[in-house]
């Protein structure tokens, strides 16, 4: 019997999601895409995920009480990390509460960042020629834009407009600067109309965020699997189709920008805000997807000695590289480090301000590869581990993405029970589930250290029954049945098979060496470093329990793990956002360091004893 | 009868010219396009014209005598202000003798330019990339530039071809700069092969030179009829036409570019350098041509109160405008001052070098319109003088440009003599034969100090017989015939009418008023400039006695006069060659005053006065 489903629906987006009965609300809101300020991790500790509940509501646990009074509790605010689903239920998040870059920063140092855009508008009023007056049209212009810009340029596209339309607007305009160029002009005063869009191009998802430029809000975010998925799971794969095919290359780089023109729709659609009013771009993403994007050739990333074309930000005309916005609109795509850590590893050091105080952090972006980076003000480190894409369910027997059908959560207690993303019947296993399987079935007993899956006769007695007979053989091997086929959309069992063990001992001991070598470089533990943050779709839906069970975060404590949400795509709004921060961004490509994993030989030491799991607390 | 003519040959360039019997060498010279430095004006007094005579010559004067010693007098060495033709003649003319911008700026005060171009190239052999060195492609370039520019930047047109360019020529290859970018890259080590072009862009001349910029050598020089002079003769009917037609603007532009890629393929081709080898090009013009070349409208120049589109230098890729050498060449189009004083004036006060010294200098550049600019380091002024197009043979009856077969010289005496150009039969009046024409006629007393052709019977008794048959009446008005029709290409007689003269009138007269106007504005009466520069092809070609005689330059004594050739096209050269003074340019720009004499109440008295002809001196 599957255990009882509810709806949630979170306001004010109305988005809504089916979870099993006891889920967190603070997990349901994740998995509706609305991210809730966590900062002590959902232990109760911090009482800052208040969130705002319709109609009645079960009782206040002891950590909420010490949150919240009375009244408040009476007027239905209460704590997402300790509120479970036990009912349909509507709950409004307030802003306050949600993840932004603000939140992130202000967890940091203090440090904030004004809004003051590369890309700026300015209402003109020009006094027209005369014979005590006889500046040249463009010099009037530049002249009265003297206080955006110590030297405005003009280009000629533009010059060529500028007799006809000053006089025809009887020289009042608004004027758009991109840096220190005047790209276009405009009818009338539209300063209030400035809307920039940020891309976060992953390997298998790309998220874009729409600003406004004149207010600083978020107006949408919208996301899109990568279409280039078609070509290949990971990088490696589509450089080799890239490479492989005639005209690949220029394939993969439509079909990046077509997704980034779909999402742009989306954005300005549900804004309601024209094409033509978004002036600039800004991307991150990893090495290859941002060569990818900018239709350069990557093959070299994959080949030894492991190298990009090009390291610092490159800005391009958005529409030489079929990006449909405003016609002069500018793409920034930020700098990366290396060739296996890109630009959205510069976007979450940005966004973490890491690079600011004395306070030693670590973040860990882990997608299809792992990105950890290390440091302070002082010194910045950073590596990537080949994890591979078990994170993202692939290579696993029955791994998917984390869509619908997917199961997200696992927990093991005298049976197996899942929960879907979508609610419906399970169609394969994502990253997270895996986690939280593995987790579950080491606790159990159904997993020894060394991640060999218990064959049902050599299990001890005191295994439940029911756990004891989901224990099948597959090819001559254990498996873990997790869902059986009457369950399964599939019309067979889901299982976890001895291979799908292994991959992830693969992919986490990847990331715990990691995590090793770039502490040790650094010259601090792993258990004395005050922060760690965990950035990127999957670190957000990861159990803090399972990660530690499975030994994924080898001697953190728990209490000092932070979430920082999709900090890449943080990144590239403040990038948008802020001149400052984007010649920040370019200092952290030049001055972070990079390590190289292969050629470390205390690399492949840690990575071989990171492969066991650790005993049972 | 007509007078002896005889061929001069000048070396090493092989051009000969058929001049009269009598002509100074100095002017042979010039008519065949060889400019030689004369700074004392001809009058045998500096000793600097020095060429070489083949063969026999008659007896030295006192002036060469006082120069040259008796060794090179048997060598063949003489003056060419000095030397008259009388026979054929083979001469060298020494690079130490020609005019350039050199010789110009010696003549100044001591004022040099280093060869320091805009476009550089520069060979690098990169160290290929390796585990201890992963920087990108991008970077390992740049920092190999770090020398020619402290941030070297790089598009992303180039960003594409690195990674299978660099290793196909085994990252040893030649990189191209233009300012602070990279722009193209090629096979081997072509630092040698630079080339750029200047143009000047005349309204009815434009001239294009080839210079080598490696070595600073020009190695060609071209020049063509500007071909919109089918769309009217000066600017404001070209303007007319690009307004009243559809497409006319585009038209025009095109045009222009047409002759400016004609110009570049007989540059390249008698060079034998490949166009791909052309970086860069340098323009200047009048503004309303500026504009034209880079297809702006032109138009409001040409409405009141008169302002063009732009007014600093404008940097477009030469391609984006139609101009075929490199395919990532700038065109470098440099500032203009006001909508009638435009770059071509910027050009001549920058190879002038008079923003530099103290001593005040007043330069002329007379063209279809005449620009006249005075000044020193501490202060410049200028202004445009509506003369018309009569220095250049438009609405002179028999008027035509300085091409073949044009009366380009005529001395009074007891008849009337003319030399043509080309040497063939008379088919019109050029400017510098107009000019000597009237002033021959003044000082034989045919032409009255009101500027009134004197009837034939009204002439004086001491009029020779000749001269007086010369006198006759044309539409109830006298008139001058200056080439019979027997002797005329044209099968009628060649005449200079009353209102011939009267055109001529308005022209010196609005230039003689100019400069008594910016003389004025600037503080110093005109017989107190030490340095009057007269530059431009008519100014090149007139005789200095013909123009005192006229009044064209009044109060000024004739030996302060200085030919300083194209000066504008040489401001257009240095350009090319000197970043330094291309920022100089940009100064001279911003900081020249412009004086609308159409504003100016002492203007129009100035002009009056100067409507009439001095008297005889």
């Amino acid at each position: 019997m599957s255990p009882e489903r509810f709806r949630v629906t979170f306001q004010p987006e109305g988005r809504s999601v089916s979870v099993l009965s006891g889920t967190k609300l603070l997990d349901a809101a994740a998995r509706a895409g609305i991210f809730i300020n966590a900062p002590c991790g959902g232990e109760g500790t911090c009482g800052k995920c208040r969130v705002e509940i319709e109609g009645f509501a079960s009782a206040p646990t002891e950590a909420e009480r010490r949150h919240l009074n009375k009244q408040q509790i009476e007027d239905g605010l209460r704590l997402a990390c300790q509120l479970t689903v036990d009912r349909d239920m509507v709950v409004s998040v307030p802003e306050a509460t949600r993840f932004s870059e603000q939140v992130v920063l202000a967890e940091g140092k203090g440090r904030e960042f004004a809004l003051r855009p590369n890309v700026r508008k300015r209402f003109v009023q020009l006094d027209p020629p005369s014979v005590e007056d006889l500046r040249s049209d463009a010099s009037r212009l530049t002249e009265a834009l003297a206080e955006e810009t110590d030297e405005p340029r003009i280009g000629l596209g533009l010059v060529r407009q500028l007799p006809s339309f000053l006089r025809q607007e009887a020289f009042k305009v608004t004027a758009v600067l991109l840096g220190d160029e005047v790209v276009c002009l405009e009818k009338g005063d539209t300063a209030d109309s400035l809307w920039g869009v940020a891309f976060d191009v992953g390997t298998t998802t790309v998220v874009g965020t729409l600003v406004n430029l004149a207010t600083g809000e978020r107006d949408a975010v919208a996301s899109r699997t990568n279409p280039q998925v078609g070509f290949g799971e990971d990088v490696v794969s589509r450089i080799s189709y890239g490479t492989a095919h005639h005209d690949g290359l220029d394939e993969l780089h439509r079909c990046i920008t077509g997704c980034l023109n779909d999402i742009v729709v989306e954005l300005t659609e549900s804004a309601g805000v024209s094409l033509d009013r978004v002036y600039e771009a800004t991307a991150v993403g990893n090495t290859t997807m941002a060569h990818l994007l900018l239709g350069i050739d990557p093959s070299h990333i994959a080949r030894a000695p492991y190298v990009s074309a090009f390291g610092g930000a490159l800005d391009v005309v958005a529409a030489s590289v079929g990006l449909e916005i405003n016609h002069n609109a500018n793409l920034h795509v930020l700098p990366n480090i290396a060739g296996f850590v890109g630009s959205d590893t510069v976007g979450v050091i940005l966004a973490s301000g890491m690079m600011h105080g004395e306070e030693v952090r670590l973040a860990i972006d882990i997608g299809t590869n792992g990105e950890i980076v290390i440091g302070n003000r002082d010194r910045l480190i950073a590596c990537s581990c080949a994890a591979g894409p078990a994170f993202e369910g692939a290579r696993i027997r029955y791994g998917m993405r984390a869509a619908e059908g997917a199961i997200s959560k696992v927990v093991v207690n005298e049976g197996i029970e899942v929960s879907v993303i979508g609610g419906g019947r399970a169609r394969g296993l994502c990253g997270s589930g895996l986690l939280d399987a593995v987790a579950g079935l080491l606790s159990a007993g159904l997993i020894d250290g060394s991640g060999r899956i218990v064959s049902a006769d050599a299990l001890g007695g005191d295994i439940p029954g029911t756990l004891r007979q989901a224990v099948v053989s597959l090819d001559g091997q254990p498996a873990v049945v997790l869902v059986d086929a009457r369950a399964s959309e599939l019309a067979e069992a889901i299982v976890l098979t001895q291979r799908d063990v292994r991959e992830l001992q693969l992919a986490k001991a990847a990331i715990a060496a990691g995590i090793q070598v770039v502490s040790g470089e650094f010259g601090l533990e792993p258990d004395r470093i005050p922060h760690v943050l965990l950035a990127g779709g999957f670190g957000n839906f990861i159990r803090r329990s399972s990660a530690k069970r499975i030994g994924l975060l080898p001697g953190i404590p728990v209490g000092r793990i932070e979430f920082i949400g999709n900090a890449a795509s943080v990144g590239a709004i403040m990038a948008l956002g802020s001149r400052q921060c984007r010649e920040e961004a370019e200092t952290i490509g030049e001055r972070t360091e990079y390590v190289e994993l292969a050629n470390r030989p205390d690399f492949l030491a840690h990575f071989t004893e990171a492969m066991m799991f650790p005993q049972d607390p």
